[in-house]
């Protein structure tokens, strides 16, 4: 499968190191007592359930970081699948071979990253599989895990999805409480938007929410680049649709659900974007099997 | 209700300033653009569904955070419930008043990180419900968000719950691996227990985890402060809260659900530990409630 | 004046910060040797010649993180001008009273700030006056100074410009080197086009480099926002134009000067991109006046 | 050509990794969209006017970081010519050859960076080569780009100027104000001096700046290491050098420009320190010439 | 000689890396005039009296990181005392070769460090050797130096002591301070210090601190993990460790020095604290003894 | 007594930041099990030997600190002490009256950080004692504690000592190493230091260490600013302070001891630098008394 983006590999960094941080502030009291530093593993990381693999990197990344920390090695070696790919049951997705210490300690981390990842990836997953015959795209929206965002957005794209804007900074989305103040300020919403396409980088995309099919005009007339329309009925879609005639992109949004998504995606809506992706995933089931190798018998 | 513990001041403020700054680097551009520095509005924090209330205080610290990004003012009032409370759908949280651009700025924030605490805690208090006839409580795991480790055990104390040791530096837990390499190394389990027991601090509680009824006598003869009995049958559970009888703190864990945690506290555990807690709590529907200010109608 | 946008708070916090911190990191000997902690200070702001004011919110900045710094305090008024105005010599544009303390360590920090800000906002409003009376915009371009590159856009905003994309991260702008990679890759430079359309969020825009105006065609398929016309010719230019059509942004660039902008911009282009507006602007000459106050002296 | 010191890296690697964050703060969006993971480049960094080369290394720790975020491999290879070193147009400063991604993602953080040291070389070196028949060195300010002190002070180094103190921190330089404050305070200027030397360490120098001749015998009553003489006239200049007669160092300082530069240090004083050598250098101008590798006709 | 723990590697390279940038914010000035880069040197640390060895890592990790910093290399060679062991006068600890700027830059801020460890491991043994005949601990207390104190615990346990709580977050020790405040509340302590229990993690230890003997049955009723017994007299201490008979660990403290911990350890409590041993230790005399490298003598 | 330099404000807070979050990283878990959060206290800060003041700022800024990050507040009121002040046992040095959890959290950082610092002060101030019958002054040296420099320096000239330079940045220290290097690499010494004075700014001193009192003529015509007699008997101090003759500043350094010092200084050198000021200088016993306030019989 080919996948849209690469790995956010710096993202992947930075969430690792603050994850290694926050779960052993001053080492594992318990390996640290009880196992040589010399001790060596072998171990496996397995699906316990199938899924769609998202964030494979944490892996490699978070032994890495750990045998740095703990003065060890730990050599990490990827199975079969890629981000993007499903998985299977009883697959094993990576192996890690080296210091007892750096594995055991990366182990939780590792794991927690990782199984969330998939989780949003296979949650995508399934509303992309909802949608595939129609035109429209799954998006993500920015109701996403403190911290994550940038790993979320790539187990969306993962998953089939695709991403919404990133931040409040890189593109415009003109919202139901701007216009309530443009128009409680006694302003005309068409000369407000072009004054705002005025203002800001041509480079930034306009897409503006509305809540009802008779503030679209008014909006098409500004040229903006997209309309969403939040909250409508199917019939309200399909009529909006219609209007918008290819004049700008139609994002709907709204309380999606993975039964409800394929109905909106055949109202000819170009994007659904679904806050459920990063809210509702839950954790998908990966274990780690770790088996005592050679070195752990020494005379420590 | 009585907390346990307060909210985690200091983890507040910085998983908010990581929000923030993940949100928008470089500022909203569509409100900023449309809305004039000196708009003032009034929102109200509204629940959409019932739930249990964890993590309050992200709500004021997200509004003053952002007031000090844009250089405007947010005063947030807190409504009739706290961090523990229930609430109901509709029931407002909080009302908050002031500059357009710093309450527009934080309102995703806010709610991503309420909306997710809750969730924890929610799901928590079904758990705990579960088990209230018993004496055992119900413990969250090592199996968090990355990032957000202290929020959500704090959520996790207000959804009823307790805490197990937050790091692998705080407490000593010996699992399966550790045991396999003590035994591989030729090691007498119960001597290298007393070995650890005088290499960590006496301030530092040992508890060790055992897949079968038969490991437990040597583990006891090491004077361990708790026993992990991991994926035991309801009825090893009993023969294993027997065989300890006193002599250490019992904790039961693996795959626990909400069907089967009461039959799981009632073989007489102390202790039920439950990663679903955090790894498969759905956000709580909350919404903010914007009502344009007098402010707003200004000349800009 | 309206200004397009609010000056960039935090960071004008950060670089103020990061000022203070490399300009003094164990204090100020002289001042701390030779003044009592106790002396205070009026001084002014004052332009010593003409120029656009840009991140005047540095000076009161500096002042109060000096003040922080030093245990002193500082108040700040600012003068007639704000932002975006034009300023003469002799004008007064601050005034500062408080610790002397406070002061003298932030005079340099201030002054270093605003007179190269004003200096990127005096020569962006040369560049713009040269095409006002065309329908062309004057735009940044990412040939910034590393580390302040959001001052350096609000300064050019307040020189009458306008940005381009902020960072390579949140707008697409295809350039002649991936032009080369697709073709040498045997690939069809409009399907290309098509399918990094269908990869990048809906919110990205996309701008096209080309060198060659038989490059259009391949470009205008793909449904591109903008093409930038790079090193044309003024002839060249205006065939461009006349090729696109209005189906997307047109953008000139390429070693433009104060004595060719106005020309280039008479070719009909929207948008022409100045490297030397953030890469050769001289500070603008501003000097702080200080008057000793009525506490300097003490008897120390 | 010998340097007087080694190139900062430290310093380069963190305004490098500052740099690259800010241009691209969640990866190069067109790039990774249009270019496989796997694609190489060969690219040339060549001069396209003549001037002094400084901070060439900055471009390695460009290429290199950005492999770092990007998961690829960069080699850079410098050309003949070293920091402090004249170059021509059509001059190539180095090659670089490796991972599409790394490369285009670090070519204008490289450049950016590059360019402005070098063109502060340069001017540096013009005004160095106006007193290089004189016994006076060029010394730059405190007046630099916030954030990259020591980068530009490297550059007046490789431009044939001499440094000033580094910071407050570092050395005394008592200016008017104090001056003032002194006398307000009723104090002696001699005895405040010394009182001064006594308070600080006896490695800090200390230097003196005057706006009148008549305030000269109290100053080098004091025996400080350097006097300033302030925006004084040539002729006031060549009476201070007389009066100091060895005692101290003598600096001139205040609106030097190329074309007075030579006269002032005619006039035999040691030092003329000069703001516009960092405030006022535009950048040089230098260009990245890329080469599609083999690697790009990958099947992407 | 065992070690209790391994050195704590990430803690150490912190330390280095802050001890590094305090200690040459902008580089060694004298040798990078003074000594071509290069040039190459031998050096050799030794001890210059006996001592515990303590942070002997710090040596590697300084050399290393100056190396990057100066972009040069360092090789350090261990000799045959590690943390842990006794050495005498004139052993030597390690030997280092490489770039002279690197070594010269790193020496100060290894020695501080590892004499100033070795000086709390060198006074710790001593402790130690005091209560060796008995069967009490030596344990430290969070006395320690602001910044040192993870690597402070390192060099307690290489001279032989244990290492009490690490944080106010990790284990409680309910103080005098606390008991007069649930008593001045009217609580009772038992249940207060029960419900304590129920309130915090089953996995942190419970200690409380006494100032007499009849406090014990309050305290011991709840089953408590240790009591402290602050400022006892011997005879005291005694009537206490019978009191006590094994209900929990009895720890002394208060002022005890190396005359009188022979005599406390005595009355056979299980744990002596020593606040001096992080706040009375002089650092341990050893130095870096350089040799001119043949590198040295190059045509700079 | 008037102090030569004020406190390190913005020092004091980073080191109490970072004290305050290594001792507490996810709060004090005694404290808010059994205390209730909105309980006060009355403490005092009180001195049970007797001292040399330095440093009381820290007390403030850790109450202030520690308020913020627990949510409650805490107000300090100083004594009649100053830092450089003599104190008695049983003195007041400060009240702290507010959140018994803002000031149980606070009392170990703001005692660990004072108690070491009026300890470095305090033995300063003893040598400084020995030395005050002559003219020379007691210098700290670079043999600090890794982090906490500044405040140590500062610690110094509370106990009337001088400091030496701060780090190897801001001025030049040539010592027998570099003298080595030159000579091994053939080199004229005058000649090497006058190119050093070219190569470092005008504003750097230059002192140089000699072993032998054949060496000074080589280095005094070089014109240094001081020269550092290293491990001289006191008839060679007493020779080369002739030698000198007012040429340079006199340095003596090498060993030592409170028992020595003044012969030292009899000699007739201007300074007398000591390692031991910072490398074995005792804490000072203070403590904080806390006084239940009445706040704490809540109904908690």
């Amino acid at each position: 499968m080919t996948r849209a983006l690469p790995a956010p590999t710096a993202e992947i960094a930075a969430a690792v190191a603050r994850a290694l941080a926050e779960d052993a502030p001053w080492g594992d009291v318990t390996t640290e007592a009880l196992v040589p530093a010399t001790a060596s593993v072998h171990a496996v990381l397995r699906a316990r359930e199938p899924g769609v693999l998202a964030g494979l990197d944490v892996v490699a990344e978070a032994m890495t970081q750990s045998a740095a920390l703990t003065g060890g090695a730990a050599v990490t070696t990827l199975g079969a699948h890629r981000d993007g790919d499903r998985f299977d049951a009883g697959d094993d997705l990576a192996t890690v071979t080296g210091s007892a210490h750096a594995i055991l300690r990366a182990e939780r981390v590792a794991l927690n990253l990782l199984q969330h990842l998939c989780g949003v990836a296979t949650l995508t997953a399934r509303f992309a599989g909802e949608v595939a015959h129609t035109g429209a795209r799954v998006t993500d929206t920015r109701k996403t895990t403190p911290g994550l965002r940038g790993l979320e957005r790539h187990a969306v794209r993962c998953g089939g999805g695709s991403n919404h804007r990133r931040t409040l900074s890189d593109a415009v989305l003109v919202k139901d409480n701007h216009l309530a103040m443009i128009t409680s300020a006694g302003a005309d919403v068409t000369a407000a938007l072009l004054a705002l396409r005025a203002a800001v980088p041509h480079t930034t995309a306009v897409e503006v929410e509305v809540d009802r099919l008779d503030q679209l005009p008014a909006v098409l007339a500004a040229g903006v680049d997209a309309v969403l329309l939040d909250n409508f009925t199917l019939a309200d879609l399909r009529a909006g649709v219609a209007q918008v005639a290819g004049q700008a992109l139609v994002e709907a949004s709204g309380g999606v659900r993975l039964e409800t998504v394929g109905a909106v995606a055949e109202t000819g809506v170009d994007l659904v974007s679904v806050g459920a992706l990063t809210q509702a995933a839950a954790a998908v089931d990966l274990g780690l099997d770790v088996a005592v190798g050679s070195g752990a018998g020494g005379d420590r």
